[in-house]
This record gives C-alpha cells, structure tokens and sequence, in this order.
C-alpha cells in the first residue's frame, strides 16, 4: 500500500500524536531525560496502516501500544527532524498543528543541546506543560525541583 | 482554510464514520425506516474543521454531537452518493474502506427503492449487521420480525 503525503497529514490530523515525555534520570547533570515522541495509534485490525507509515517515512518502528492496539513510534531526534520537515512541507489543518509547533520548538532546543542545561530544561517543561495529555502534575513537581536547582 | 482531497480521505480514515440507522416508522409500508449516515466528529475546538468539510463536499450540516462534540453530518440520499463518488476517486486507506463498500451498497440499494420492500429490507439489515458500530441486538430484532413478514 502506497500513501499519498496529504493523506498522511490528513490521517495524523485525526489520529497521530505529538509527545514530550521528560523522566527523572539521576544518571545525566541535570538530572532529568526529555523524550520526544511521535505516534499513530490503531487497532490491530490496521496495523497494516502502521507498516505503511514506517516505508512512508523510512524510519520508526511498529510495535504493541495496548491490549489490541499497536503503534508507529518515532523517538531519534534526527527522524522526529524529518518528521518536522514533512509537516512543514504539508501542514496540519486541525488543532494539532498548534500542538506540533510546540513539538517542534522542543526538537529544536534539543538540537541545539539546550536540554542538558537547567535553563532549557526549564523552557521546555514549560512548553511540555501547554501541550495535550501532558502529565500537569508530574511536569509541575519537575519545574518546581529545576527552579530549586537554579535557586 | 481549504482542503486538499487526500487530506479529506487521510482524516476521515482516521475520523469518519458510515453508519446505517434501522429505525420502526408505524407509518411506512414495510413498518422500517432506513436512515444512512455519513459523520465526522470533532472536538468544539477544531469546530472550523467540520465547516471546512461542509464546504469542500458543497452539502451537509455542522451541529452539535455530545457534550463538547460537534458533527459534519450528511444524511440525505443524492448528497451521500456524492460522498461514495468522492471515495471511489480517493479511496480510503484503512479498514474504513471495507464499512465503506458497504455503506455504498446499502445507498445503492435505497437509490433503487429497495428499501421499500420487505426482501430489501432484509438484504439492507443483514449488511448493516456486519458494519461497525451497529446495534445488533437491535438489528437481529428487526430481523426478527421482517422473516415473519415474509413467512
């Protein structure tokens, strides 16, 4: 099966999802991992959806999401770049497109090395938190340690 | 904001529905109304979305679904098998395609005055028993009843 770009945009308008993850990770300096994400969900019934992405972009694996859903997942940074690209060459039409921006602002800094400072961290926190499904808990308790950090 | 024709079939993969209502009408001669329905629902923030859609096919209603929920609704027969034009020319990518098929069926059927007779009744009942989304124990019981018709 061989998509079209528009479509594409047209099928993550409705179904993909633009996620930044940041975990507590003692390990790195400023003791926090930021993980972006891209993904489209579906039943496995259309996992064959998933597979047809994954040629599309050339990149990302297909693996289970939950009980009879399965996903297409995008986590390297140079791929979720390509991933940005493609939607600026065609851009989404739903509100997603304002979740997207903020993604991509994120990549960006983390291109440019900016979350491995308490600094970047805290600008991306910030933007994580404006963005759908963010864990507004989680991400508050962490701006509240990276502001103790910087004092 | 103007839609491309794959973006409309990318989102209604992911978004759309083709549902076939089967509802008691005393007044009709076969006792059953047929009541076919295209939608997309959205979220009231993306509300600009549904008015696009009403514009790209020229037809259909924008109103409200559930709660914070709006619809772009077709419902009438001429509009629908525009719809079924449209989707033949771009043809939907996901399992979609299969409720699709017979969604287009079912409309043919209606567009050939079968609905009005208790054999197409029947034909139109059992197909719309395999889509999704139906209420099969509903269905089964108007089956129920349109094999007793028939003797």
């Amino acid at each position: 099966m061989e998509l079209l770009p528009d479509w594409v945009t047209g099928f993550v308008d409705g179904e993909g999802c633009f996620y930044v993850g940041i975990n507590r990770h003692p390990e790195m300096t400023v003791g926090f991992q930021v993980l972006p994400e891209f993904r489209v969900v579906q039943h496995k019934n259309d996992i064959q959806i998933l597979y047809a992405l994954k040629r599309f972009f050339g990149f990302g694996i297909v693996c289970k999401n939950h009980d009879d859903r399965f996903e297409f997942r995008v986590r390297k940074l140079d791929s979720l770049l390509k991933i940005c690209e493609f939607f600026n060459r065609h851009p989404l039409k739903t509100k997603k497109a304002i979740e997207f921006k903020r993604f991509q602002r994120i990549l960006h800094w983390m291109k440019g090395k900016k979350h491995l400072t308490i600094e970047g961290l805290v600008k991306i926190t910030e933007t994580a938190q404006t963005m759908n499904r963010a864990d507004s808990q989680a991400l508050q308790q962490i701006m509240k340690e990276l502001k103790e950090k910087t004092g």
